[in-house]
């Protein structure tokens, strides 16, 4: 086994960025809107545009689907958000939430050479962000939902999914727990354990959390404990909202009642997917060679330093320690993956294959502190593309 | 006086465009969307992404003023339609409609530097599409409504303009009225007739018809008449639309009743708005040193060759006839100079300014082949923006 590179395992020098370099790398916008031909000579124009578009419009209205190919909506990805939840800025609103919708969107080009542009909704309301999307979805070729609180973010891409025939996934859920998925299945492989017999416990039932939870049981987890801020989710609380007593429904195989402490004690992995904090004295109740992702950003539940002392294999979201679980391994190459198949749906499928292409990408340089590819890793969207692309192909 | 090249004329040499020509054009799209910065290291991705995009939405939230700098809205125009009335192709969709607009979007790009962007919106109701547009506006900078059918247009562009504080514009209308007026300008001096003397008799009451009579009576000419299908547009008739009576009490103040026949006899100036024909009979009523311009695209409501035996000056749609009344002279320049501006509105004043701005640019030129710039006129779009900017900034 070698050594990673810094470069393969996304560490960045932790050199402090100044709020000069912030606004100065956002004056005027992180995107730009570019021509694919030159439109220099009346030749060009009378194709590009009047007479020669007619034609082409003509042939689409006869046969919707040639848009695909006659159009850039082939590899055009809408990133929808209505900021609700932006970061961990909360409810900020749909114009201060368009930076981080480009920011996505950039993504999206550099790391899957799609197109994208961010659509930013000015209603809360579930039933008028649906039909808001539904109306504006001949635009796209997919539809990546953003920073869409819970619960409503269930709701939303739920019904987004059953009306429209493209892509449509919330990042927030699907993208996250792609990436948990990925990194628990090599920090299985580092200590020893088989994944299917992990017990796992999950802090926080939002958006991540369903997913996450939802994921890992498809991928053969059987004990999952998941908490929200009153404790352990289970079916003899009166408190459940419907998704809560879905949670309920398909985790606690042991019937636990209680909180973190409970949860915790002989526990092989904790997961925090919450803006909270855990208490590292419960941390040392857990099995030996633990597992523990402290996803909170930018303030992991438990410092990595500290969790170390109780874990094997530690990782966070942050750029700035090892083990960085970062969507960014995920929705690219999802998307580039079922727009190059034409895929119209996402499946559970999909999202499986794409974690074991990030898994195995990591190959024979596994390793406790290299258990899922750096952010910048250019390899990983073109194997998740691939692997989502087969699936989608059948 | 000079006599201009073939490229101020921007006239075609009329080699026919193949259909080979036109899909391979089209494919894939005439868009891309780009990065305006590298995003190659883990201190770009902090600064593009997070965590250092979270102050820029902070900022944002507190002041949403500053999302016109600190993203790319400052500098992008939605082209908006609902597929109604698409060239000449009427009511063809949403989705068909796309390569028009991608191509109005590349225009945009290429004459004024602008971002553009297609939205295509999938239902024809005017409510719906007034609060879909009302909805997303946060995620634009300015809103080009676009092939939309009349009368529609009019109530649409009304609500949007009213319940947004960016600018708005109907292009069919307003940039067809101000090149029209642009051309007008010109072709009464070719003729020696003052502007505010003319005549005109307008073919059509649709959204251009409308813009058209609109702009010419706010530049001064007291004599318009228009006619629809049925006639001449004249409050004695009691099947007029809301918009025709408009019409009918800003123009014909002579009182003229019936037909194209009478409408012409004696008058300076034809403008053809429709896509029917005009009888060349009737042509030969018209006064001396007559000005035609027959705009309905591709087929003029009367030749050049036929409209130039009773008139001396003579305008098309066409690129492939001398006077070419495109709206790309107007469109680019007029949203460029209303974003430089921070406008939230374009006025009227800002509508002949931009008249104006394209009027002067033919300059000692001036002939009756030569009465508006070519339409890859570089200087075009930078002088409409500057004479919109300068009205805006007051």
């Amino acid at each position: 086994m070698t050594t990673p590179t810094a470069d393969d395992k996304g560490q960045a020098q932790a050199a402090a960025i100044t709020e000069d370099e912030i606004f100065a790398g956002h004056h005027g916008g992180k995107l730009a809107v570019e021509l694919t031909r030159p439109l220099e000579t009346q030749r060009d124009l009378s194709i590009a545009y009047t007479p020669g578009v007619a034609r082409v419009c003509t042939v689409i209205a006869e046969d919707p689907e040639r848009a695909k190919t006659l159009t850039w909506t082939g590899r055009l990805v809408a990133v929808i958000s209505d900021g609700s939840a932006v970061l961990g800025l909360g409810d900020i609103g749909a114009t201060a939430s368009l930076p981080v919708m480009e920011g996505k969107c950039a993504l999206f080009r550099r790391f899957a050479g799609l197109n994208a542009i961010p659509i930013v909704i000015d209603t809360n309301d579930v039933d008028e962000i649906v039909e808001t999307i539904e109306r504006i979805a001949p635009t796209f070729g997919a539809i990546n939902l953003e920073d869409i609180s819970a619960p409503r973010c269930f709701e939303i891409e739920d019904r987004v999914k059953a009306a429209l025939d493209i892509p449509v996934m919330h990042d927030d859920q699907h993208g996250t727990a792609i990436v948990v998925l990925a990194a628990l299945m090599n920090a299985a492989r580092v200590v020893g354990k088989d994944i299917t017999d992990l017990t796992v416990v999950i802090s926080g039932s939002g958006a991540a959390g369903v997913a996450v939870t939802k994921i890992l049981h498809e991928a053969g987890v059987s004990d999952i404990v998941v908490l929200d801020s009153k404790g352990i989710v289970e079916s003899g609380r009166d408190d459940l909202t419907e998704t809560k007593k879905a949670i309920a429904a398909n985790s606690n195989p042991r019937g636990l009642r209680g909180d973190m402490k409970t949860a915790l004690d002989g526990a092989d992995v904790f997961i925090g997917l919450s803006s909270g904090t855990v208490d590292p004295q419960l941390l040392g109740s857990m099995a030996d060679d633990a597992i523990i992702f402290a996803l909170s950003n930018p303030n992991p539940e438990v410092a990595p330093d500290v969790a170390a002392q109780y874990a094997t294999v530690v990782a966070t979201g942050r750029s700035d320690f090892p083990n960085q679980i970062n969507n960014v391994l995920a929705f690219p190459g999802v998307f580039r993956g079922a727009l190059d198949a034409g895929a119209t749906y996402i499946t559970e499928e999909m999202k499986l294959a794409a974690a074991s292409a990030i898994a195995a990408l990591v190959g024979d340089k596994l390793a406790a502190d290299y258990i899922v590819p750096g952010a910048l890793d250019e390899r990983v969207a073109p194997a998740v593309a691939a692997a989502v692309e087969a699936v989608a192909r059948g």
